[in-house]
C-alpha cells in the first residue's frame, strides 16, 4: 500500500450566483475526489452551497470551505490590503457559513482552501498566512489546510498543528520560484489536456514539475488542483486519471491520502 | 422559585458595519441577558460579529443569531418577496456564519431570532415562517426560538420541535390585531422609559398590553425586546429593571427561563 | 409613411457581471432596434456596461437605461418594499450612472425601461410609478419612458409630460388582466419562435394578444421585448423579423416610432 | 486682487450610507466652500447623496465627484490592485452618478477628487493616475482634477487637459518624501486645531509644511482638505478660517481659485 503513489484530485466548485452559472460542477463532481466550495464572499450564494453540498455528498466527494476576498465583481483575484484581522474574522466568518450546509446535510467538513488572490497572498506574505490558519484551527483543528509546499501558507499551517495537504496545479504554469504564472500571461491557464495530465505525472511520480522557463522545479504534493472555471476542466481531469492509471497512481480524498502517508 | 416570574431581556446587537458604528452594545450588554447579533447580510461584519461575540461572553450575556434580509441598505427593514427556500438557506447561512465565532470564541448559541422584516413577515405568513423554523432545527434543534405568542412564526417553531420563547417588545406600539405600530407612524417606536417599563410591567405581571386604540390585548411573554438602536435603550433598560425589582420579577437567561417553566 | 404599421424591438443587456456571463448580447444586438442595458444595481457592472454602450454604438442600436432594484442576488426580480423616495433616487442613480458611458462614448441615452419587480409593482402601484416617472423627468424630461398601454406606469409618464413607448412582451404569457403571467408558472416565458413571433403579429397588427386562458386582451404596442436570457432570443427575434417582414411592418428605434406617429 | 493669496476648504461628505449616519455634514458645511461627496462605492447612497447635493445648494457650497474603490466594509481605505480599466470604468459611473443628482437638482459638477486607498494609489502609480484623469477627462473635460503637487496624479490630470487644483492636507501628517504618513500611525491625523491651522498657514502662506521627521516640506495648494471624519473637523475648519481671517488669505472655491491664478 505505502509503495503505491496516492494523490486527491480537488477542483474550486460552488462558484456559480444568483441567476448567473459557472462551470460544469455536476460533470467535475464525478472526476474529483474534493470539492473546494465557494462561501460567498468572492461567488457563491446560499442555494449554491447548499446544492453544491448535497451534489457532492450524492457523489461521495469530501467537501472543504474555499473562502476568499470579499471582492464579488473581481470574482475574488484582485490583491486586497487587508490586515491579518479582517483576513482572519473573514475566513471564520466563511468557514462558518459553508459548516452550517455541512452539519445540516449531514456531513463533515475535510479541508480549507483559500481562494484566488487570498491564497496567493498568504502563499508569501507570513502574517496573512498566519491569518488564515488562525481561522481554521480556531474553528476545527482537525481540519486539513490546503498549501503549496514550501510556502508560507504550508508553514503556518503546521505552526498552528493543522494537518496539511501539499498541492500543485495542473493547469497552470509554474515560475523558476515555484509562484504561479500570472492569468494576465496568455497561456498561464493550461488547457491541453495532454499537457495537464503530463505535469500532473510530473508532480506525483516524479516530484518536480517543468517551468516556463524550461527548467525543473522540485514539488510535493498530496492534492491536485484542476480549476473548474477552465473550459477543458472535464477533458482535463479525464486525462489525469488515464495518465494516474497506467501509472499506477492511486486516486483518493485528500483525508485518505494524508492517512496513507501517516501509516 | 415557580411562583417568582422570571423573564429574559434581549436587544439587537452588532449592528454596526465597516466605519460605522450602531447603537450602544457596550452600555446594552450590561443590562440585558440574551443578545440578539447580527450575521452580515443586512447589518454587521466579521469583525463586529467577532467583537461582540466576546463582549456578550465576557458580561455573561447568552448570543443568538440574528438572520435577516440581504438588504444591507435597507438594514433588512424592508419587505422583500424571498421564496421559502431563499428564505431557509439565507437563514441557515446566516447562523453558521455566527456560529464560527461562537465556536471559537468558546461559547454556545442559545437562540435564533429573525430580524426586522423577516420577522414581521413569518409572524403572519405560514411558508416563511416554516422556511426559518427548518433553517434552525436542520443546524441544531436544541435552539430556541424566539417568536410571539400566537404567531405564525411561534407555531412554525412548535411545529419543528424546536424550544420556543414567546417575545414581547417593551419600545414598540402594538395593534389590536397584536401586529406591531408600524415605524412609518410617528410615536410606534416608545422612547419614553416610563412608558416603556409600564408595558413590560403589564407583559410580565398582567399577561397584556395596553394597544395603540385604548385597549388591550392578552399577550404571554418568556422575553422582553428593547431596540439597541432606541436613542433611549439605556434609560427603558433601567427603568424596567427597577420596575421588576419593585415587582418582583427575576431576570434570567432565555434558556433559564425556559427551564423554569418546564419545572 | 402613416399606413405603414411600425414597431420597436427592445431586449434587455448588458446583464452580466464579473466573472459571469448572462445572455447572447453580440447577436441580439444585431436583431433589435433599442437596448435596455442594466446599471449595475441588479446586474451589469461598469465594465459590462461600457462595452455593452459601445457595443450598441458600433451597430446603430439605440440605447436606454434599464434600473432595477438593489438586489444582485435576485437579479432585481423579487418585490422590495420600496418607498417612492428610495425607487426615485435609486433610478436617478442608475440613470446617471449608464449616461457616463452613453457621454463619453458619444451616444445619447434614448429611452428608461425599469427592470422586473419594479417595473411590475409600478405598472400597479401609483406612488412607485410616479416615482420612477419623476426620476426620468428630473434627468431628462427628452426620454422616452417605456410602459404597457392601460399601466399606472404609463399613466406616471404621461402625467410626467415624458414621451411614453407602450411596450409588449412577445415573449410572456399574458392574463386576462394584461398582468404577465408569473415566471414562476411552467410557460409563462415562451420559449418557441412561431408561437412568439404570431404573438408580435398579433400585438403591431391586430392590436391584441391571445390570453392564457383563452381569450383576446386589447393591446397598443410601440415596443415589443425580447427578453435577451430566453435561451431561444435569437430565434425569436428572427422569427417575428421574418413575420414583419411577411407583414410589411418596419421595424425602428423606439425614438423613431413616436416621431413616425406624430407626424 | 492677484496679491491676496487665496485658497479652497474641501472635505469629504455624504458618507453615511442606508442606517449610518458618519460625520457631521451638515456643521462642516457651513465651513467650507467645496464639496467631495461620496458615490456609493466605497460609501454614501442614493438618498444620502440627493441630500448632500441640496444642502451643498443651499450653502452655496460647490460639489465634486469622491470615487473610490468598490469596498465599503473597508471605506475604500484599503489598496485594492484593480486594472486600469477597472479603476477607468468605476470612477466613470460614479461621477455620473453623482452627476444625475446634481443635474437633476440645477447644479453643475466643478471638481472630481479620488478617495482613500484610490488616491493614494494615484498619487504614485502612473498608469492608475492616467485611468482616473481618462475618466474625468471622457466625462466632462471642464471638471477640475484635485491631486496633490509634484503626485503622478497631478501629472495625469495636466497630460488629460484637466484644470488642476493642487491639494494639501490640513489634518495629516507629511513625511518628508511627501507622502502622507499611514492612518496605522497614531498621531497620523491631526486632531489638535491650532496645530492642523498652523499647518495650513505653512501650506498657503508659506508653500511649505512641516514633516514628521522634523524637516519642512516645499509645497503648493489651491486647495486645502479637512477630513469629515475628523471627530474635530468643526473646530479644525474654524482655527484654520481664523488663522486665515488673521492672515489675509482668502477662501473661496475650487474654481474661483483656479481663475484667480490664470488672472
Amino acid at each position: 500500500m505505502l509503495t503505491r503513489p496516492c494523490v486527491d484530485l480537488n477542483a474550486d466548485l460552488g462558484e456559480s450566483f444568483g441567476p448567473y452559472t459557472l462551470g460544469n460542477d455536476s460533470q467535475v463532481l464525478r472526476l474529483i475526489t474534493s470539492a473546494n466550495i465557494a462561501c460567498g464572499m468572492h461567488a457563491g450564494d446560499p442555494r449554491v452551497m447548499e446544492n453544491t453540498v448535497r451534489a457532492s455528498r450524492e457523489l461521495g466527494v469530501s467537501i472543504g470551505a474555499h473562502p476568499g476576498f470579499p471582492d464579488r465583481v473581481g470574482f475574488g483575484r484582485r490583491n486586497l490590503e487587508a490586515t491579518p484581522l479582517e483576513v482572519e474574522t473573514d475566513v471564520l466568518y466563511q468557514i462558518g457559513a459553508l459548516n452550517a450546509f455541512a452539519v445540516s446535510n449531514g456531513v463533515q467538513l475535510q479541508h480549507v482552501k483559500a481562494h484566488g488572490a487570498l491564497y496567493n497572498i498568504a502563499v508569501s506574505q507570513t502574517e496573512i498566512a498566519a491569518a488564515v490558519a488562525r481561522a481554521v484551527v480556531r474553528f476545527d483543528p482537525r481540519l486539513i489546510f490546503v498549501a503549496p509546499v514550501g510556502s508560507a501558507l504550508e508553514h503556518a499551517g503546521i505552526e498552528a498543528g493543522l494537518p496539511v495537504s501539499r498541492e500543485g496545479f495542473a493547469d497552470r504554469g509554474y515560475n523558476s520560484d515555484s509562484t504561479l504564472q500570472s492569468r494576465q500571461i496568455p497561456g498561464a491557464v493550461i488547457s491541453d489536456p495532454d499537457n495537464a495530465s503530463e505535469r500532473a505525472h510530473q508532480m506525483v511520480k516524479e516530484h518536480r514539475v517543468s517551468t516556463v522557463d524550461g527548467g525543473w522545479l522540485p514539488i510535493q504534493v498530496d492534492t491536485l488542483c484542476v480549476h473548474g472555471d477552465n473550459p477543458n476542466a472535464i477533458e482535463i481531469l479525464r486525462a489525469i486519471r488515464l495518465t494516474f492509471e497506467r501509472d499506477g497512481i492511486a486516486i483518493a480524498k485528500m483525508a485518505d491520502v494524508l492517512k496513507a502517508k501517516v501509516s
